[in-house]
């Protein structure tokens, strides 16, 4: 769908930040919640552990995940008491999983600062991420909600299954866009789905709404997941820049490498595939794989994915009655497609 | 405490084999239901997953942990229904444990065969604990009893909490036996205190009960890690053998150590110094360190100290009414002691 990728192309960048400005000042006052009871249960005797854990918590995320569940909350009127204890164990999950992701990656950087690994050790990274996921399930036992326990914790394992899929898929050139998929909606589109749906839960809504406000969850996540793929290349155009490649380095089978392995000739494969997992590929042969990206338009169909799963959550709002954050919420999937153009 | 020690160094070493064998044959029926929910709970359409998961919970542990959550049920007269959910999570969060374990001690065997991160490396076995974990926090919520879920999801973090203080403390001279004390009742009585804790909730115990059998648990448990860190050192005797002085290698400070370095001369902790956190001591460096042990009597001490956890496990149990059940939990702290001897 180019029509739709060139339109959405042309609109000011401007325009995407006023969504994240909005949704922010929208959830302000449940947020400031969230972040007390965040920085309360990150705390411990054992300095070590809010040392790594405030490293990251601080390190400027935008906190996208449990500002939905606050959002979500609201929508129905309430944005205090549970949806506060959901979304501070979203974002638990959501730190625990990065702590251990740049374990598994050998990441050296997060968020633009050395990760806690680097500064800290793996053994740290792994141990603290444990003390999150157990205070995050803590948080939400005290909630008393068992419906919503049921889908944090089916995320949790989710989640992990996700991440091992990836891993056992890193540098395997018969991944297939279905395996993408898959690994895509567990590893991050669970997350989501399970961040708006609690959100809905601890807000009272009724099952159907709960069902769509999962659903707009799990399609905005997908949208998410696609577009930072498509950022790890540099964005829609593809471009090189400090943090272009590191997916390509770690082997990782993302959807823009994936269509271009099915389309490309014998020459350009043996180019991708001596490119990918190499963590001595350098600039020209990321280059030379971009090039390849541009003749078959793989960003550009990641891309337009990325866009029908950012259609599919505003559509799953359509049942719920307008307001203030229905609005907000709807205009938060061009924030995430927006951020490749 | 010479003459305790001396006393059960005396019992045969069948004795303590008998135990197990009297709580592996009354908890048999709740433990088949429990390695059936182990076998289909560690399952996963990611042929990892199970891969994984299996080597380890395959490696014939004793599954020491599940059994005591079954058996502290039938004290109170059920050992199915929630007893065996509770107990399948707690040998997950073991397993994941284990899992995380391997992964920050840097250990290249677990059971007598290659680790999991030996054969799958640390990426997989990271993600593979995280699998785990998420799966026994979904079968504790399938039990619908939110005060065990508390019990178990707290323990989860304080666990974690004290794997962070004993990596903090590694190598440190100045680690005192409180510090020590804190570690070993985070990191491993806290598990077995909600082992027990939570099967006699499955089991209906009323509160005064249920505080005696957390009791019993955590004083177990303190006993077992006392005695596996006496066993590290070859037993209460001290001897060299394969698997020998790992702790000393890797820099931990178990009560042995920290026992003599209180007690010794200043040449005596340079040489204990030297091989402390030292991969490459050998067994002359070994021999030494067991030399100044046996010089402060530090084994003997810490089995002393291990002797009175057991006691004060057993008298936990003065308040529950006579059973079979309650003769064979009796019983299992000397099995936990005799190890050594």
């Amino acid at each position: 769908m180019p029509t739709v990728v060139e339109n959405l192309a042309q609109r000011p960048a401007e325009d995407a930040a006023e969504v994240i400005d909005r949704l922010m000042a929208a959830t302000a006052d449940g947020m400031e919640a969230v972040n007390r009871l965040i920085l309360s249960r990150s705390d411990s005797p054992v300095d070590m552990v809010p040392e790594v854990a405030n490293h990251l918590l601080d390190a400027g995320g935008k906190r996208l995940r449990p500002m939905l569940t606050i959002a979500a909350a609201a929508l129905f009127g309430t944005s205090d008491g549970n949806a506060v204890r959901f979304a501070a164990a979203v974002e638990f999950m959501h730190n625990a999983t990065l702590l251990h992701d740049d374990v598994v990656d050998e990441s050296d950087m997060r968020r633009g600062r050395p990760a806690a690994r680097t500064i800290w050790g793996n053994q740290a990274s792994v141990l603290v991420g444990d003390f999150l996921l157990g205070q995050a399930f803590l948080m939400m036992v005290e909630s008393g909600d068992l419906g919503a326990l049921e889908v944090l914790s089916r995320a949790a394992a989710v989640i992990a299954e996700g991440e091992v899929f990836q891993l056992a898929k890193a540098g395997d050139l018969s991944t297939t866009a279905s395996d993408y998929e898959k690994i895509i909606h567990a590893k991050t589109a669970t997350l989501f789905e399970a961040a708006t749906e609690v959100g809905a839960m601890a807000g009272g809504a009724v099952p159907s709404a709960r069902r769509a406000l999962a659903d707009y969850g799990r399609e905005l996540g997908m949208a998410f997941q696609l577009v930072d793929d498509v950022l790890d290349y540099g964005g829609a155009r593809g471009a090189l820049g400090k943090n272009t490649g590191d997916d390509l380095r770690e082997g990782k089978m993302t959807l823009p490498v994936i269509l271009a392995i099915a389309a490309c000739t014998d020459a350009e494969r043996k180019t991708i595939q001596s490119a990918l997992g190499n963590p001595d590929s350098g600039e020209d042969d990321l280059a030379a794989v971009l090039a390849i990206f541009a003749r078959y338009g793989t960003l550009s169909e990641t891309m337009a994915k990325a866009e029908r799963h950012a259609e599919a959550a505003r559509r799953a709002l359509a049942e719920i009655p307008p307001s203030i954050e229905r609005d907000i919420l709807f205009s938060v999937p061009e924030f995430c497609t927006a951020r490749a153009y």
